[in-house]
């Protein structure tokens, strides 16, 4: 039966937020299409990928998705991205395999072209994928650069002659790794280096044909199944080779670059950089993607682990009945920061896409939109590592369960690591996001931190920065999130102070002194996100109207950042602001908002409001003939809501 | 080519041990069989569980393993465990399903027998083993019971007038769960609650015949199987249910219970508790058997993570070449100190495997051996989390390469991701641990904690260990040592205090007052083990004879010490233990320290000795022709191994 049948709960539409509707027809979609009712742990790779395929056009055909893609091709229809979300989110939750391959197809293919392309290319190349006439791949990684992405070799070199491009791979280095619907696709959007008369003018993208509609290959070009994977079996990853390929000027995507019939080059960009830059803004709105993604994940996974917890019992009082397995401290522990994590991370994705949307809509250039690409860079980051550490703690929390392919976590785990290192690896993420920290801390101080820099700046804004935390309001999350403030000002601060020495007075080389800086420098990128993260959270809680719903999420909010403060206590009680009295009752306050909101759990989780056929576990309460030995009901709620003891007994904790 | 044809390094036969001998032969074994050339990622489940039994097969009419499970019969050599423990590791190495089919049916089912049986028993159910004649498996865990698995309802009823036992599944949760070598093995030792005369004599264990060597069903038996896992898909998992199975008075293996004809029961250990505990004692050697695998993991991944990181170029100083992504500082912080858990893990589980084999050769009763089940349980926990920790890191390191299944690190990690919670989840071992700290506690204090109690102990005992650690010697191992000794007292005394108010003052229920404290006591297991760890790693140090082995150990045993006290700087600090400034001078060495070795490492990896069939992946330079774009040659060592500042440039860090 499909959950929109069933009337939505205030708390479901809040979390889903102003697309809810939209979701839901989506979702209806899915459960009503014989391809999303089992899963395809036990299909082969062939299958599986067959399978993948008819998945992905089966939805590109549904009313909702034709019309969006339409949307997509006409551009800067407000909300738009609002959507885009909503269907990765759903579409994922049903398979990440198929969520991935939409992505590759409308996202990277599409937006390369949408945002890099004119409006003939996008009809030409676009459109029909719309119809579902073809589909698409996307070609920047290379075997020798995919974090360096700047250092690819493939080249694209005009010939007067005769107007074309040649595409060539002039090494194992340069052939493109790692390309999802390669063995599918129809064309790809392959970046390589443009020579003209033997001048470098930096990557550019080219639209190149891989094969006929009938999997005819053209001349020239190579593509070799890369098969097996940890997760994602039905993308169909690939390499492509390319031999000397000759394809029409009309195939360089021209909107940052575009080559004359004399092989004259004009850029409306003049530095390489820049330029290149801005054509890699066209992936910011994939990084919110990936997030989704992850996201998506997180949820399944804790709709499982939840429900199961609530349904399992194991040990108990002696001579009494054993108890939900909820109740064991260590594991509402393990389980309700995730929770808290998943909730905070959907306020903070509708956030980052409104911005993104805004700007897209100001048809502003994301390129120079540095901020916004910190901060989907930082998002993708803590989200996708966040994901991979609550699937790994609900498939622990699940036992032996957990471990069975039916119950889903699995499969999720394996579909989700690669998250962390593709389409940005995440170390390299959270560089982008402390480069723009920088950049933001040299306009804030009017001084270049790299070049003249006032050297007492540290103590003297550590003062303006500290608060009265120290007076024990723990359990408000205004005083956490100064707190996250405070970390995220004195990291960037002595960050900028540590290079400074590196460079202007020890005279390193800027790649030795940021690299001996990288462990503060992925600090300071996801103390970053964590506060925004907590901020969105506590915004989200003031403007919800539902008195319950708002009391619900104001515990998790709390909950999400005393975990916050809880991971980085070290730090704190190293900058003296946190006295270690104070740290022991934030681990104190931690333990006990976990076992608070261990029944609130059940109501989230529903109000997540996933599909049983996406769900699939027999844990969580989804039959499977396959697997009827897995089975537990779904657990009904046997106490109710406890209320949140804002001056409870925290303290007395002697750890 | 067999590794053994090399020359072995001092090191390799310093880190292998005393049966460094027998483990190159068994190397030579493996790399020297078709059976192991390829792995079996790209077959059917069928075709894997195939290919595991024919390997379980060659494996058991090897002479070394012949002899070796005769001498398990005959009970009593010394270093038989040694041996033991080397089987296991080579063996997971080559492939994890097989090590764990091995250890399903010689460490289980065989390990029941041996422990529990008498000597006919051991000649009727476990000799034709050693013979192929057939094979076993072991059946404890319950559809309702896993971890408390006290609380198992499969019954065994004696009836006098036959003279039978009848074997009886009386509900859905007492189905047995998760048996390896199900859908194969022809014997089960079943554990069933006995009941005589409608008394319950608490549970036993049993050989219950399952199918004959045809494969023929016996009556009554039924066995599902669960099919598919995240990983070990060459284990043949299943379920067994018992319909008023009849099997002879014999079949109880009756060290610890037998029955006589009348139906009279009778055991050396009166207590049922008592009695339960000496049998799950049997399960002892398992556990120190899954430390091993979890090593053999981590070896594995280390020699791949690391090999590859020094190949693999990415980023560099402007205008000069990418460095080998080694150099990063956070790609060198991530691995480096996984390698030197794995080489602390080495040592530790060789002191374990020599506990054990005492206690086993003076026949000691392991259920009385407390502390060393203690030992078992903690380094089970400890290993099994280090290890999903340390093939997650490798798999991010590696990239995209580290996703495609060639690279094997992947399916290492689903291999071995059930290894923390089966066989005893982790969190119930960490309760093991300290239940055997708290009676120690008592034993060495002469007060009950949870009877009378000196109410100021913490104090006047903290005064006692405090140490002059904070004159900052922390670059030498001693202090480090110190620290992890101080924490483990501070958190038994500090738990014992809680124990007590909670249960002598406040008057709260045993499993209230137990389950209140799980996060600490969960701290308070690992501390334990920690220190255990650094203990032998530095023992280890010394006892080297070699003086550039030693060298070498004694940095990477700095690093493991570092490492630990680093992770819990922040309890260090709240006790007031760590300054904020040595706490930073903390995270300072152990940056140095990964720095410093990334070099050696390369070393310690080719001295794990683990032959190239078993290391498989193409980017640690073993070619496959399945994926010739993976292929990176092994590094070789371009910088010389940089020596230790034991008084270098520390404390100078901003951050």
């Amino acid at each position: 039966m499909p959950n929109s049948q069933t009337q939505p709960s205030s708390l479901s539409r809040y979390l889903d937020g102003e697309s809810w509707q939209f979701k839901d027809l989506l979702r209806e979609d899915i459960s009503g299409c014989e391809l999303f009712q089992s899963s395809s742990y036990d299909l082969t790779l062939e299958q599986t990928r067959d399978l993948t395929e008819d998945r992905l056009r089966y939805l590109l055909q549904t009313p909702l998705l034709r019309q969006h893609l339409k949307d997509q091709v006409k551009g800067g229809k407000k909300g738009f991205l609002f959507k885009s979300i909503g269907i990765i989110e759903v579409v994922c939750s049903a398979d990440m395999a198929t969520g991935v391959k939409l992505g590759v197809v409308t996202g990277l293919y599409g937006g390369a072209i949408i945002n890099l392309g004119s409006t003939e290319q996008k009809n030409s190349w676009y459109l029909p994928v719309t119809d579902l006439e073809f589909t698409g791949m996307f070609a920047m990684t290379e075997r020798g650069h995919g974090s360096n992405v700047r250092g690819i070799l493939m080249e694209a070199t005009y010939d007067t002659t005769t107007q074309h491009f040649i595409i060539h791979t002039p090494c194992i280095d340069a052939q493109k790794m790692y390309i999802g619907n390669c063995m599918k696709g129809n064309y790809a959007c392959v970046f390589a280096q443009l020579f003209i008369n033997g001048e470098n003018q930096g990557p550019h993208c080219f639209i190149v044909p891989i094969r006929d509609t009938h999997g005819v290959m053209y001349p020239g070009v190579t593509a070799i199944d890369m098969k097996h994977k940890e997760g994602l079996h039905g993308v169909d990853n690939g390499i492509l080779i390319f031999d000397q390929v000759r394809i029409p000027r009309e195939n360089l995507l021209n909107r940052f670059g575009r080559v004359s019939v004399e092989g004259v080059y004009s850029s409306p960009i003049q530095n390489k950089s820049c330029r290149f830059n801005a054509m890699l803004a066209a992936l910011t709105p994939t990084r919110l993607g990936l997030t989704v993604q992850a996201l998506a994940a997180m949820k399944l996974g804790l709709i499982i682990a939840v429900r199961y917890s609530h349904s399992r019992r194991q040990f108990g009082p002696k001579d009494a009945e054993e108890v939900p397995i909820i109740c064991h401290q260590t594991q509402n522990f393990r389980l309700m920061p995730h929770l808290a994590a998943a909730l905070a991370l959907t306020f903070t994705t509708r956030f980052a896409a409104e911005l993104l949307d805004q700007a897209i809509l100001r048809d502003e250039d994301l390129g120079e939109a540095r901020a916004l690409q910190a901060l989907m860079a930082g998002l993708k980051a803590y989200s996708t590592w966040q994901n991979l550490r609550c699937l790994q703690d609900c498939r622990e929390c699940t036992g032996g369960m957990g471990f069975m392919m039916e119950n889903r976590l699995s499969a999720l785990k394996c579909d989700s690591d690669v998250f962390v290192t593709f389409e940005g690896d995440n170390m390299v993420m959270l560089q982008v996001v402390v480069r723009e920290l920088m950049s933001q801390f040299r306009r804030q101080t009017g001084t270049d931190a790299l070049g003249g820099f006032i050297s007492n700046l540290t103590t003297h804004a550590s003062h303006r920065l500290r608060t009265s935390f120290q007076s024990v309001r723990i359990n408000e999350c205004r005083f956490l999130l100064e707190a996250l403030n405070f970390r995220e000002r004195m990291l960037q601060q002595s960050l900028a102070t540590r290079l400074y020495y590196k460079l202007q007075k020890n005279k390193e080389k800027f790649f030795d002194a940021w690299n001996s800086c990288l462990h503060h420098i992925s600090s300071l990128g996801l103390a970053h996100i964590h506060r925004v993260t907590l901020e969105q959270f506590t915004l989200a809680v003031e403007r919800c109207t539902d008195e319950e719903d708002k009391a619900l999420l104001a515990k998790f909010c709390l909950l999400h950042g005393t975990s916050l403060i809880y991971q980085y206590r070290e730090w704190y009680l190293e900058q003296n602001y946190l006295s270690p009295n104070t740290s022991k009752k934030i681990r104190t306050q931690l333990l006990e908002l976990c076992r608070l909101v261990k029944y609130d759990a059940l109501k989230v989780v529903s109000d997540f409001k996933v599909p049983s056929c996406c769900i699939q576990a027999p844990i969580a309460g989804v039959a499977n003939h396959r697997a009827p030995w897995a089975f537990y009901p779904i657990p009904v709620p046997a106490h109710t809501t406890s209320p949140l003891h804002t001056h409870g007994p925290i303290g007395t904790s002697k750890l």
